[in-house]
């Protein structure tokens, strides 16, 4: 009783959308390195868990190796034709803060640079690295976050991210997000 | 020279946005049940490999314990009600695809089912588990992939995920996605 045609496919990677994230990482300045990625998430609530899975021979996956932490740095609108290019090019090749004329900023917790252009900076710090095949899977803590001043309400004070135009990613493709839905629950309210 | 203020925040999950999509598991139709997730991403390229967090009090960590197998369907802006209400209710007390009306159909290479208004069906099957706290991550290899058929190019025959008006989810919002921003690659195009 099928009502909706189906087509198999090979076995891939299709969940999508997905978040897109710069991961800055380095001991010192003339380490720093970007990496853009898509393969990225929250893995648990408390305590506060993500991972980001990195190719081994990515320069990011020596560094972040030998630090063990790094920032996941969000992007927004503005930033994402750097966070494109910092995918695409490698830091073998390219002083990549240097190039985009992003600005590193001290972390407060980990050993590693914040991007200040980003609009929320997530200082993680590595407890598991799992080899998957392609890629290996950095298990981490989320040890302090911080948000630009801008995105808190000036009336309540709360964090309103809307307000930071942030962007996913989806099959190849940058998207900003665009008309909001509903609110978590919103399935349930009374005054739907 | 800090040109942009930031205030610190508690150590918390802030990677936004993420995906969110249902997750529908069960060994026959009176065990079938949904939960939609938003802690879920891909964490390998090849063999293509996902995972899906869930806490252990929550009835689809007990059946996904006991299969070994799930399967993760995206959620469209149709099924975006949907998806909220089975992230907020347990099936436990509910029989999630009667009281959606979902339609359960065979999945071809796991034991589970897949929704059939989902527009592309993620048949995983789980690796290894590891606890975290007041989550368990389920890393999971992809085994198929179903899509519909209409979401296929008639002149390609490529698949236009666009066309599905997938559903992102970003503190505590679900979103469609917006304008189109560019396409992987595109800080690099010459005819930029």
């Amino acid at each position: 009783m099928a009502k909706v045609r189906k087509r198999a496919m090979r076995a891939g990677n299709m969940l999508n959308p997905t978040p897109v994230v710069m991961v800055s990482c380095g001991n010192t300045v003339g380490d720093y390195n970007i990496i853009t990625v898509a393969w990225t998430g929250t893995t648990n609530s408390d305590p506060p868990g993500c991972f980001v899975s990195i190719r081994p021979e990515r320069l990011s996956h020596e560094i972040i190796k030998n630090t063990g932490c790094f920032v996941i740095n969000l992007v927004d609108r503005n930033l994402a034709a750097c966070a494109d290019w910092c995918g695409v090019v490698s830091g073998r090749k390219y002083n990549k803060f240097l190039e985009t004329g992003l600005t590193p900023i001290r972390a407060s917790k980990v050993n590693a640079p914040m991007i200040e252009e980003s609009p929320v900076n997530i200082e993680c710090k590595v407890t598991q690295v799992i080899p998957l095949g392609t890629h290996d899977m950095f298990l981490a803590e989320v040890m302090a976050v911080h948000a630009n001043e801008s995105l808190f309400s000036k009336k309540t004070d709360a964090l309103e991210l809307q307000y930071a135009k942030l962007v996913c990613y989806s099959h190849g493709h940058y998207y900003a997000l665009g008309e909001k839905i509903g609110k978590f629950g919103f399935s349930v309210e009374k005054n739907r």
